[in-house]
């Protein structure tokens, strides 16, 4: 018994739900699941259905190709640990809930490596036995370094998704497209409030009364890439910035994991700068 | 051009997908939102589409009626305006966000009366041209007074649904059977938590963070019935239950208008003692 | 028997609580809460005390100007219904939401008028017996059209607050210096996030998945006044900008009503362009 | 300079603000922060000062015994880390997040010990480099196990607080009072729903729409001590069960993380069965 999450991102046209559920139902596929949307906006079209049966893979992916749209973007994915790398840089709050959830075996994934700019995580890291591999920018211009970091990313390809868990350099678009829509970034404010650098000192100074965090695909344009989840908390006039920060890391652990879990289940659609999420 | 939603609930077998989207292909339906859901547990499918063409409700009842399981019980309704009727007792805040966006014509609704146990809040649904009936309760007994209201009410048919915009009173068997699945409540506690009077003062008591209310179908046993709606706002220790009560209320108007906002679109599954909600 | 709030504001120093405390226990005073705060950024000290018993307040005015810095703000008031004037260009919900409290007595204010430069909200205000005034913009300059609205706004005097339940109009700096933190605007994002026009269809664009409103104080940088009060709602993929508008509703009106609730109860301190709260 | 918390919780009386603050100002004390909270009901005062200058501890407590009515309970701390033994059973969540803020120098705390009733941690707080040891309770009656659980907890004395990080087993009187208003334990529901077992399996059987989680001391009564910090996250029909329980493990450790922070700070005061939380 096989079991797939079939994915499914074209333009709209009539027939699409009846034409992919004759397939299964053809190939007596069980639909665990199912969800569709169309985005009237622009004439797409996503559909994710997690199905069972014996239908195979190539024969499914044929099939559906035919009744498709000719731009039609298909998946089929046979659920699998996907293959993830850690990225930060000094704090350990992201990434320790990322090697706590992954240490009971709640992550679908495996973490090949964690890159860093600096050798302080290294301790924390080492612990759950992951390779941790320091990077430092130090004396070395910003292509220089990130052409270092995507060296040792292509030792280990295949890469399903870079996690930034609070890596504070910003990317190059070179670096950007070679990972297009699978480099994941936890910002520390409620996006578009507060874009670029020290968004808590940022908010403390604008006195707002709820901070928040955003995880998002990183994209060419800082902190712009398609948001894939928010969260926030309130706080008063007596916070200072720094408590603020202390406050802030809570939520933004939590909205990381909740992206990446999302991104291992094949859940989240990217729709021009925007995310499909199911 | 014809507009319809269409609810679909049945015991699950494999192929309804397919079976219920070829008929909407057939008949070059639109389909302008999707969603299923399938109760693993018990079995059971639910289906809601809205759709757009030229087809005839009778036809596609018809032609649905003969693939879908012997169980089904399956809805296909033109939008039009729902006739409800308000029952309130002493508090005007639920009432009152009804009425004003009833005004604003915010919603797809026609409220055809007021009914109260008192005649403090008359003056304020009289501004708004709706009829209004106190049916006070003062030495009537229990039965006695609900068949005076239940009287009443079978005058005002069709009703879609009964609003209980802080209705004060419980209702008997009798009353709630008449009107199965159709009685929207808003109880003032975030239930399970604090059943019964005084939701307030028992959250009091008890110290709690975080009030709550919860707008749910009325059924027999008192605060059970299925939970339509929740929310809940914090709060802390230099709250009195009066001001836990006047915090509250901004929850509980709008948590009652959003379950009747959702009921009004036939967006609601009654499944056992639960909802299931597109 | 008296009772007062008595709010200070000046630079810090030591025994400041000591001082006013002594007063207080000096005249026998009751105190019912009593908050302070030390903004240590700019060496500030914010204290709200209320008491009560027979003291006079232009004794306890006297006595406390002796004991604290010469730039100390000191407010001694004896709670009364603040007089207070909505404006509101033509949506009804937050207006709505101010007039069904204000009716059910909730609101310590009497509201004096409704300027609106529509006239389509009028039926709504009548209802509720109060003055409402139409002040069209149509064929005059901004200045010209304020002009108009300042002269109608001097017959109200005094007036403590303007409420902007939606006024989708620019003030001008002449305007908002004529009522200095003063003027209570709900604007309808999650500020600093999308400042200016449309912030729903700015947020639908952006993909967000949070939603929010922000209640502050009018200054001459539009969208830029000290905040007073804000909160969220989840959204996702499926809702266009439209359903953004109207679910973002919900939280414009209760934020716009908590907003007013501290005020007429004077909770906020307006401190350089942020607020602090008691 | 001597940095110093002074918490008051006595009966109320006229003056004791006035008669504390004039026992700072002799001694020059700066205040860096200052809540009082009267619980009227009760007629109880609760104070916190933070303070900093040359006084002497003893020489503070002595003086403020003097002007405190007699039931006075008064402590004056000066901030060093607190000594602290968490207990679990099987899940990492709540464990692992305390580790990873321990690990990061967040907590003011030293983790003196984990005590479980099985070994699986084991291997996690090893990496920790903290001592762990297993008391099964196979085999053995309850009071049995608890007495070789307050055997090993003697030889860690003093302790400030015990963390119950998801230990799943009742605690019995004789142990809860052993550690009065020092057990802290994380209740996966937001109580007072879902008192008991399985509080996720009966949320999913009662179709909530929002699940939450409560820190809380532990007292004689399951599930009914002083409530610390409760949070809540929405659900819908999708999530079983076990889904519910995963996204409420989010909920539960920051939860409990937020409740042993404000033990740490010294920040709760319990009042008869609730908390005041400066």
């Amino acid at each position: 018994m096989n079991h797939y999450r079939i994915l499914i991102d074209c333009s709209d046209e009539k027939g699409l739900v009846y034409k992919v559920s004759s397939i299964f139902f053809k190939h007596e596929l069980n639909i665990l699941s199912n969800n569709e949307f169309v985005d009237k906006e622009n004439n797409k079209f996503f559909m994710r259905s997690v199905v069972a049966g014996d239908a195979d893979a190539s024969v499914l992916q044929a099939e559906l190709k035919a009744v498709l749209p000719k731009d039609a973007s298909l998946d089929i994915i046979a659920p699998a640990k996907k293959r993830i790398v850690l990225m930060a840089t000094k704090e350990s709050h992201a990434l320790g809930d990322i090697l706590i959830r992954y240490e009971a075996g709640e992550l679908d994934a495996e973490i090949v490596a964690v890159i860093s700019n600096y050798d302080l995580l290294e301790p924390l890291v080492r612990k759950f036995d992951i390779p941790y591999h320091t990077i430092s920018h130090e004396g070395l211009g910003r292509e220089e370094h990130e052409q270092k970091v995507l060296d040792l990313l292509s030792s280990f390809e295949p890469i399903d998704y870079i996690v930034l868990a609070k890596y504070m350099r910003i990317l190059t678009p070179l670096f950007v497209e070679s990972y297009d829509d699978r480099i994941i970034n936890i910002h520390h404010s409620f996006l578009p409030a507060f874009i670029g650098a020290n968004p808590y000192k940022q908010a403390f100074k604008r006195g707002v009364k709820i901070i928040g965090a955003t995880a998002h695909f990183v994209n060419n344009n800082l902190d712009e890439g398609p948001i894939i989840a928010q969260d926030v908390i309130a706080v008063d006039h007596a916070y200072g910035w720094k408590e603020l920060q202390r406050l802030g890391r809570d939520v933004e652990k939590i909205v990381l994991s909740r992206a990446l879990k999302m991104a291992l289940e094949d859940r989240i659609f990217v729709n021009a700068n925007k995310t499909v999420i199911f």
